[in-house]
């Protein structure tokens, strides 16, 4: 019989005292049997599983990590934050100060409302919309993801129907739905909520239209209502402003966290001049919201999202990473869709309903010490070089000259025929 | 014309970049017009405000601070933890040592569920009550705060009645008011959610009767429902377990966050054996939620909880504290009342139905460098000494004099008088 592995070990302990053994988006429930599910350590783009395996790290602890676990500087300013305030009876200057580059950076943007999850942001978004408005009805995008409060988590146990009330869906990049909708809605129409580009997990991503956006700015401005974007995945990982800005519709409210303090906890409720009074209006908080160490974080992150060429140096990795996949995949024969912005690619292969073909390959990649997602966009930080990239496309060879080898004998996907037959 | 303070050059920053200049629990709209907005830094159970003006601070950050600010060890830990992984694409196994220590610690815990807010943690109570019942009608008692979420949030703007469906009110230690309200709920009862102790801002705090909590429980027993106590503010100020637990009525859920890491961004849901499927049934995850600095940092709060006289401690210095206060008030001939454990006060003055009273008495206990909050509850913590004590004593004896000798030329108080109104 074989030893336990420490993975194992672990996850008997944890069966005994967490729920499932592990809940929410960390759990590997949904992903290869081969994925490990406790990490010891992570460095830069690495991260080291409690069996001493050390992978390149694809998922980049699902967005936050933008500038490499650990970075040094980021974590010093924490570190030196925590040595003089943190959590106290009112906020520190540093909350004033992060709020100023804020607005200062992001061109929507003329106030901040800092709080700990995305979910925070995205709620307190809605609910200023609807303060400002004195409506309900809030439109948004069928399969979009905006967190896991009630009115919005992806799964309906435990929620009843009338927090999903006042809502009306919308297909993404679709300006037809999206009057429709907007139809619908009537005259209580309080705002439209979205993420800037369609991230869905299991789909081919998509790239907003400039006029979709446009749209659903054109209809707010119409209606006097609000226009809100989740920049929660995607912020600063596509652009140094907001995705809409970019394309001419600028959002009354946007939500961000994730990178803010590059894996700190943080995340903040951006907003425009007319978003103010909204804002002002409705009553949210939290014990840690106004803590001064990850924010002290966050202006270290700003600047470097300011003042230097990070963005071009994960456009350049992923691009080298996008066009070493195309050639290696094409040589193989392999039918492999590489689809969102390069700095937040999603890996399917053709014919693959059940994902068995995406799963094989990434447990081979997993083999090779690349830590890589079968059905969730990923992500590219600026600790990753052409190195990373090269690693990668060798293990890729050698994971596609498995999967061709094999790929006749693969059996049904038991893992998630049951998700998606219900999806 | 005076020079003008930091504290106002700060406020009028955030004027221009923050929502209201400060927005939740932090704000200082609702406080005395001398108390400052910003603190500069923190250290054992003193803050000293951007002016540079140093104060004891009884308000604890509202609750995380138990073992002082910036507690050596605790922080060591963090920052260890921190060096070696913190948010990752997995978690770390001090989730699960921490999950464990829970569960070996409080007498009704099978299982902890980590997040951030305590709102967190109540909303995914209600969720998993709802989950595991199939049923929809969840108890609550009347005034008592469990955090912003769109269903509990205290001020309705925002918020749509749907939010509120499917909630029933009863009053605080009133078995009556609670057997009513289960009633109400017939066959639809999935649960009810209570602090443990009544807490309400403004009012006189009051200690539950064992019947109370009990009947809950019997409740929640005879119909196959869940009780969830919020424990966000209580925990570990008033017992080393569940308050509940005391009184033997322990809860299925029990909601922990504030003093959990000491003032680390961390919150829990607990839960027994048989709330477990309510649990793994719902999806509730967060960007944060699994990282490991936090949880690291909480180790040593728990270990602290269990091996140290750390509420002996408190419990000692809050009775100095009630009977120094309560001396000198006679003395004075003032009507003052202290209500709510002694680790965790609440002052108010006889006739004082705008707190002008109070409002003027905080106000000379600030310019005597006594930082105390005119109706909220306020906290005592492990690096308070009966030096902190005695100094308090003091200042409440020059505080009680001013009052008796301004109390009746003392005019409304315009900034309440809004609020109150209202509720």
């Amino acid at each position: 019989m074989a030893a336990k592995t420490a993975d194992a070990t672990w996850r008997e302990r944890a069966q005994r005292v967490v729920p499932g053994g592990m809940y929410g988006h960390l759990s590997t429930r949904l992903l290869p049997d081969s994925y490990p599910q406790f990490f010891e350590r992570s460095s830069g783009t690495r991260i080291w599983d409690v069996n001493g395996n050390e992978y390149v790290d694809y998922m980049c602890a699902f967005g936050p990590n933008l500038f490499g676990y650990g970075d040094a500087e980021i974590d010093d300013a924490y570190i030196a934050q925590l040595g003089i305030a943190d959590t106290m009876t009112g906020p520190s200057p540093v909350l004033v100060k992060l709020a100023e580059a804020l607005v200062a950076h992001i061109s929507h943007a003329e106030w901040a409302l800092f709080c700990k999850n995305g979910t925070d942001a995205t709620t307190a978004a809605v609910m200023a919309a609807r303060a400002a408005t004195g409506r309900s009805t809030i439109l948004r995008a069928r399969g979009s993801y905006h967190g896991t409060s009630p009115w919005c988590t992806p799964l309906q146990a435990g929620t009843t129907k009338e927090d999903r009330s006042h809502q009306i869906y919308f297909d993404f990049n679709d300006i037809a739905s999206l009057a429709a909708a907007a139809a619908e809605a009537g005259p209580d129409l309080a705002g439209i909520i979205a993420t800037p580009l369609n991230q869905h997990a299991f789909l081919t991503q998509q790239l907003p239209t400039a006029e979709y956006a446009k749209a659903a700015r054109k209809i707010c401005d119409e209606r006097d209502a609000y226009l809100i974007t989740d920049e929660v995945r995607t912020g600063f990982r596509c652009s140094r402003d907001g995705l809409w800005d970019d394309l001419g519709a600028p959002p009354d409210f946007s939500a961000w966290g994730k990178v803010l303090a590059n894996g700190h906890s943080l995340s903040v409720l951006l907003g425009s001049a007319r978003a103010r009074a909204g804002a002002e209006a409705i009553f949210v908080t939290g014990s840690f919201w106004f803590s001064a160490a990850p924010m002290a974080a966050a202006l270290v992150v700003l600047r470097r999202i300011r003042e230097t060429p990070y963005l071009e140096t994960i456009e350049r990795i992923g691009t080298q990473l996008r066009t070493g996949l195309g050639e290696v995949a094409s040589r193989h024969g392999v039918g492999f869709e590489q689809s969102g912005p390069v700095t937040m690619p999603l890996w399917k292969f053709a014919d693959d309903p059940d994902l068995r073909a995406g799963f094989f390959w990434c447990s081979e990649m997993l083999r090779r010490g690349i830590y890589t997602h079968p059905w969730h966009n990923m992500f590219i930080n600026t600790a990753m070089s052409e190195q990373t990239v090269a690693a990668t496309i060798v293990a890729a060879d050698g994971a596609f000259g498995a999967l061709t080898a094999s790929r006749s004998q693969l059996g049904p996907n038991l893992k998630l025929s049951a998700l998606l037959s219900r999806a």
